[in-house]
């Protein structure tokens, strides 16, 4: 079975531990990194339940990390569920190419921690995806498989890729929107995969709450772009390193809904940038589904049977009181 | 006088040196990264020409590196001069928002190092860019003027945001498209500015040329958004840590030139996805601008005095050899 990794906070020092129930078994050794803990801490993770005499602390005692660390690549890809193509007023059918782009590191959060919503954000929008956190130094092209994904990935995250609308969509490029600082809640473990789990990647069910009402679900079976054509196509364009995270996408159940006739407008280059970003903020907010401030996004990730479970976040949208020099203009 | 920081390798050994006309005078610590250089390795770098007794070696006897190394962020702004405006068929006038993205790491390559074309990429061009690298941690938003800018930008380095037109534009999110391997040549060398030199940022000459015919010129002061407010609002937004790159936008005269007509085709949502990269790439090749395998590249960046000299990139396109699955397809 798998492995629970955590990383966490407690009076000011990082640490690494293994979830076992509600206890955090902590590990003797800290590590200054993903990467560093994927080099040298696996052995001394899956050893320490067999231990005895091993410190423990309540897992709710603590505070969660993202077991993704800075620098990380974080590489997204983008409209890869049928269900999400359809609510953005796109085909459902699957793209003739992987729609890829990149969130900054510093948007990682924990998977408890609030979400910063800037002041000037008006649709501020979730995204549950499953993320893959890569295993291996990719330097070259490489054919993966299903048979050899398990030497590419080390083990499987809940990211929530948060996105204000206002800014991504008007802007063209998505790495602003998606960017700001918390927009990444990432946990709240990492589940390292035994090699015998790997099949799993591709039926995972993935749900979020919002205030506990149920607006995403999906299954990763529904993935237009799988996991190992993706890090195939990847390997030919760029490098990955142990500790990279790889974002699959989202299903349907997002707040932003767009229609052919808005996704016109929008791309109508006649039509002056602040008058689309006036027409979009008006139409999209008309749904009431948009995060407020106070809100709280629950999501889960594990297969049917419970035997993989990736955990629950738990992010509460805050506004950003730190100065902001955009808002005061 | 701000020196030239080299990085190079020699016998397979990775070095770092300051340039002093033809010689590379040769430091004697070694920097696993820019951001170790840049924290440990400025003293050293300063007082090596006023010593006795340094190894020098001829600068064009070492296979010279990128000084920006991996990992590093690498953010970049895009249609940032109105003459790059104008022959992309938008309004050359300032943009109500500074479009940014981002270029995978893994991209940097050597200021003489070959540029590998992916044997599908029918539409290779070239765009010369100012680079600033970061010399501050930013982890909060901060408010950047030409009076502070020497705290947040250690030196400059000349870019070379090489694209493949023909993946960046069809598909939407411009990372793919500019991420491939050696589609960054960076350097030769970080030229580390004196705080009195600041100033000179706004007055750099750009110049690129292709088989010795000139194809860009451009000046720094025509940046629509300019180093300090663009810091100011990265900086609202993600984290930038010392070593980091950003790479400012390019002047007219790449390749790429779209009518009105042709974005009005490429933005309507009815037209298929292969039917608009065809219609591209049919009416691009025409000018017969794009580069060829064999053609070599050239560009410099220094003030109009020549006191402030970036130094000169050369780098051939090939063709990539490596395997490749989406060209086996």
């Amino acid at each position: 079975m798998g492995i629970k990794v955590v990383r966490f906070e407690k009076e000011n020092q990082e640490q690494w531990g293994v979830l076992s129930g509600e206890e955090l078994l902590i590990l003797e050794n800290t590590y200054a990194s993903l990467a560093e803990f994927l080099e040298k801490g696996i052995d001394e993770a899956k050893s320490i339940q067999a231990k005895v005499n091993v410190e423990t602390i309540p897992f709710n005692e603590v505070t969660i990390l993202s077991p993704v660390t800075k620098p990380a690549r974080i590489i997204c890809q983008g409209v890869n569920y049928s269900t999400h193509r359809s609510e953005t007023g796109m085909e459902a059918s699957r793209p003739p190419y992987n729609m890829i782009f990149s969130k900054a590191d510093s948007s990682l959060s924990g998977a408890y921690s609030e979400i910063k919503r800037p002041p000037h954000v008006k649709l501020l929008d979730y995204e549950l995806e499953l993320g893959l956190v890569i295993g291996a130094n990719i330097s070259e092209a490489v054919e993966v498989s299903n048979e050899n994904l398990h030497q590419y990935i080390a083990g499987l995250v809940i990211v929530n890729d948060v996105s204000a609308r206002d800014v991504q969509l008007p802007q063209g490029q998505w790495l602003k929107g998606k960017s700001y600082r918390t927009f990444c809640p990432t946990g709240p473990y990492l589940y390292l995969l035994d090699k015998e789990e790997l099949p799993f990647i591709h039926d995972l069910e993935l749900n979020l709450w919002v205030n506990d009402e149920l607006r995403q679900s999906a299954n990763s079976s529904q993935l237009l772009y799988k996991p190992a054509e993706t890090l195939s196509e990847l390997s030919e364009v760029m490098d990955l390193s142990p500790g990279d995270l790889i974002v699959t996408g989202t299903g349907g159940g997002v707040a932003l809904n767009l229609t052919r006739e808005v996704n016109e407008l929008m791309a109508n280059l006649s039509i002056p940038y602040q008058q689309k970003l006036d027409l979009l903020v008006e139409n999209q907010l008309r749904s009431g589904k948009y995060l407020k401030d106070g809100d709280t996004i629950r999501c889960e990730i594990k297969s049917a049977d419970g035997v993989i479970d990736l955990g629950e976040q738990m992010n509460k949208i805050v506004m950003n009181k730190e100065k902001s020099l955009i808002d005061s203009k």
